[in-house]
C-alpha cells in the first residue's frame, strides 16, 4: 500500500481501495474512506457516484484515449488493426499501474455487485470501439461483432493477467487476439 | 397479444409482457401483472424472483440445451464450429417464438435496469459455452476468448435481428461469425 497520488480524487482511490482489501467492500463505509483520505464525505460525492465508482475512475478517460487512438490510426488500416492499437493504449495503461490495477481487479472479481459494474463498463468500452470504427467506415454490423469480439479477447487477457502476475498485459491481449484469429479461421469449413 | 400459453409461468409472462408494452416497465406492479394472469401474488413470486426475472425465463434452458448440443458435437469439429452449432439452437428456438422474443428485446433496449441483466445473462451463456469448449479440449483461455466473441456475434446479430423483422435470426447469426471470420484474419499483419 502507501502509494498515494497527490490530487484528492488519487488519495480517495486508494483509500478505498486499502480499506475494501482490508474491510470487504461491502462492510466499507464512504465515511470511512473520507476520515482516512482526510476529506469531507461532501468531497467524496464531488468526485464519486458511489462506492462501486471508486474503483471505475480514470476509465472514461482510458475509454476516450483508446477512442482518439483508433480515430488516428492509418486509414488504411484493418478493423482490427486499428481496434487493436487502441486497446494496445489500454494495456499498456493498466500494465504501467498494475499493482493497483490488480488490487481493483481481485476486488472485482470477489465482489458481484462490481463484477456487473465490470459488465457495464466493458459494454461502454465495446460501443466506444465500435463507434469509433463506424467513424472509419467499418460497416455498422461488422464494427459492433469486432469490437465486441476485440473487447471480449481483452478481457480474457486481463482476467488472466489479473492472476499471472509474472505476464505482461499487452502481451497477453495479442496472444488473445492470435487465438481468436485461429479459432475464426475455421468458421463455415 | 393474445398469445396464451397454457401454463401459469407462460400466462404470467404474457401479462407481464402486455403490462410493461402498455404502461411501461417501471410502472407496472406485480398485484397488476397477477390480476391480469388471474393468479396469486404468491403465485407470482413462486416462479420468478422478481419482475425484471419474468423477461428472461427461459434462458436457464436454453443455456442448458447449448451446452449440451456443443457437448454432442463430433468430436474432430472446431472450436467455433461446436460453438456455432450451441448458437444455431439457440437462434433456430429465438426465431420460432420471434413476437414474443421480440417483444421482449424492445423492453430491455429501452430499460437500463433490463440492459444490465441482459449482459449478466450473456455473460453466463458466454461462461457456458466456454466450459463447454474446455469439456471438449479447447485450452481454457482459448475457449474463453472464442466462447466471448462467438457470443459478443451472437448479440449484434440478435440486436439487429430485433429491428428487422424481415430477417432470420440463424441466418444473422451466421453473418455475424463471418464478419468475425474476415476481420480477425487480418490480426498480425
Amino acid at each position: 500500500m502507501g502509494r498515494w497520488k497527490p490530487d484528492t480524487s488519487g488519495r480517495l482511490e486508494r483509500a478505498a481501495i486499502e480499506l475494501y482489501l482490508e474491510n470487504g467492500f461491502a462492510r466499507t463505509t464512504v465515511p470511512q474512506i473520507t476520515e482516512r483520505a482526510g476529506v469531507t464525505t461532501r468531497t467524496f460525492f464531488r468526485h464519486f457516484a458511489d462506492k462501486r465508482d471508486v474503483l471505475f475512475v480514470g476509465h472514461d478517460e482510458l475509454r476516450e484515449r483508446v477512442a482518439k487512438t483508433i480515430a488516428a490510426a492509418p486509414p488504411a488500416w484493418s478493423a482490427t488493426k486499428a481496434a487493436a492499437s487502441g486497446l494496445n493504449i489500454a494495456a499498456a495503461a493498466l500494465q504501467s499501474s498494475q499493482d493497483e490495477a490488480r488490487d481493483r481487479r481481485s476486488l472485482i472479481t470477489a465482489t458481484p455487485e462490481l463484477r456487473e459494474r465490470e459488465l457495464i463498463m466493458f459494454a461502454a468500452v465495446a460501443g466506444t470501439i465500435s463507434e469509433a470504427l463506424i467513424a472509419r467506415g467499418v460497416e455498422d454490423r461488422a464494427a459492433r461483432a469486432v469490437a465486441e469480439a476485440m473487447v471480449a479477447a481483452f478481457r480474457v487477457a486481463f482476467e488472466y493477467w489479473g492472476e499471472h502476475t509474472e505476464r505482461e498485459l499487452p502481451q497477453l491481449v495479442d496472444e488473445a487476439l492470435d487465438s481468436l484469429k485461429e479459432a475464426f479461421a475455421a468458421v463455415g469449413d
